[in-house]
């Protein structure tokens, strides 16, 4: 087969791979019905995380089981699957507290830019759907395997509630999913920070109610003016810099929560500035796995609609174009079709 | 009167100063009937947060009303009242949402180790006793102030539950009472670090069940051990150093809640580390104010006996005395007596 590596920054590569196969007994075989470009995979496309080896990218997939492993009990070929970005056994202590993707056996999947994937631990993993969806179920089926868990676990991690006032730092992918999630999850209140005319409707189809344009201090300034001074109940933060994180710790108000679910690049909090700000603070890697079986039940009955975040659709062999047009802020997401 | 100024480090003076007065109609004057030394007195005291001028200090009391401001309405002069290290309205949104520390009318009081204390904000600081209480209830009802109040913040903030393991980092007297208030929140399994043998006694008494001598990777190490490499539910981090807060977040399970509830002095934390970590995080100044009518009424129902921390009783005079026996670590908690 044909896959997706990463040689250097700027530097994809779709070229031929060996198959996968099965390794371990608890391993399946995936025939990918569609894959995608995740924010996380511009980190090292633009150098950013830096990489010592070719890496065959993509972590985000969803289609049709090939094959499974002596050990695989609960998933069989010719079922369609959905599974997150990090593997999880699904038994130990950490995946009952519901905290999947550090599960003590977890890897990062990698090389789901491909029409096959090998899957470990497909029983702790994978979730199937009811069915073999309709194709147009397809790309938002394909989001809840990160995006859409990703930015629901920012709502949920912000303890989002009906009738809280939230601000959502980050027009991305994940940011625009986070409005969408807490607007499922019942807030009246949507703030979200963007200054990107696309993006902005799109965040108001997601359930916005008011738009941001302003960064930095001039946006916090604008957060506490539309919140009597206050500051928001729940601040998502779904970017991973400095500057975000600190948006969204100042707009936040007292007793109030933030979360953040993208890798934090060079952030440093300084203790004192946290202790005053009073917030709730939690995040990190998703935990997908969780939230799997309402997500995808949310899509299949077409109670939501996040595959509107793909705004472009490639041939997988067209890889290479579906990284520059995000790099270039020119689509939100990139959709990939084997 | 005389009372206490701090005028640079290790420099304490007991000395004569202007009797306090009422100067808004907010105000009350209290007679104080027992106040002490703090922790976080310490700070100053060593040299290590800098004072530019004399520093009336004190931040816990009790007392009687002597007299009252024409604006007050709920507090009335021979009431026994005790109040928060930090003055609060109790009614703006932030006071509403259960963060007084943080109050916008907030002051960080001052002056308490004297006879006599202007309390700005009366109504909204202050909870009166049922009655005057017996002298022996006295200790207990001064650490609902400030010590034991954030002790329960603490174990509040680290969201301790019943059927949780905890972890308490640091055996000062918010430590310890951080101990008593996850007791008393119904938690069984309560692991104090600690190597000071009359601090394992008292943290023993308050309801711990483990103790740890360890500290840094050692102690984290031993944590994992007792909990069988998941790491704790809750971890109480009550002293404010870089060491604690790591040694907290490396020793809390994965989905876990840390709480602080010290000002961290310079403590910065890594965006990455904490991402990975997958804790909760929440703390700052404890918000005395919403938790003194439950404390209150737990001391004098002698359902709890935080007043134990004090090991070293002395006579307002001779708190010089009280602040290097702290210092010195001679004593947990110096009780002193006008």
């Amino acid at each position: 087969m044909r896959g997706t590596v990463l040689y250097g920054p700027r530097d994809v590569r779709f070229e031929e791979r060996p198959d996968p196969t099965i390794i371990e007994p608890t391993d399946a075989i995936i025939r990918i019905a569609a894959t995608c470009v995740c924010g996380s995979d511009l980190w090292p496309y633009r150098g950013i995380a830096p990489i010592t080896q070719p890496q065959a990218m993509g972590h985000e997939y969803c289609g049709i089981v090939e094959e499974v492993g002596s050990a695989v009990k609960h998933i069989t070929p010719s079922q369609f699957v959905v599974g997150s970005f990090a593997t999880s056994d699904n038994t130990c202590p950490t995946c009952q507290f519901g905290y999947q993707s550090s599960c003590v056996q977890r890897e990062f999947m990698g090389g789901a830019q491909a029409p096959l994937l090998r899957m470990p631990l497909a029983d702790g993993t994978l979730v199937t759907t009811p069915g073999i969806p309709a194709d147009d179920l397809i790309p938002s089926l394909l989001t809840t395997s990160d995006v859409l868990g990703t930015g629901w676990f920012a709502a949920d991690a912000a303890n989002v509630k009906p009738g809280s006032t939230i601000v959502v730092v980050g027009d991305g992918a994940v940011g625009l999913l986070g409005v969408l999630s807490a607007k499922q999850m019942g807030t009246e209140r949507i703030i979200a920070m963007s200054r990107h005319e696309p993006r902005q409707q799109l965040a108001r189809e997601f359930g916005a109610t008011d738009i941001v344009t302003e960064r930095g201090d001039e946006g916090i300034v604008r957060i506490m003016d539309l919140t009597d001074g206050v500051g928001a109940d729940s601040v998502l933060e779904c970017v991973g810099t400095q500057e975000a994180m600190m948006q969204a710790i100042r707009a936040t108000r007292k007793g109030g929560y933030v979360s953040y679910v993208g890798v934090p690049h060079e952030v440093e909090l300084n203790g004192e500035e946290l202790f005053f700000a009073h917030v709730h603070l939690h995040g990190g890697p998703a935990p997908v796995r969780r939230y799997l079986p309402e997500l995808i039940d949310l899509v299949w009955n077409r109670t939501i609609n996040p595959g509107k975040v793909f705004d472009l659709t490639l041939p997988l062999d067209r890889v290479a174009e579906g990284y520059r047009a995000m790099d270039e802020r020119r689509a939100i997401k990139v959709l990939l079709c084997p």
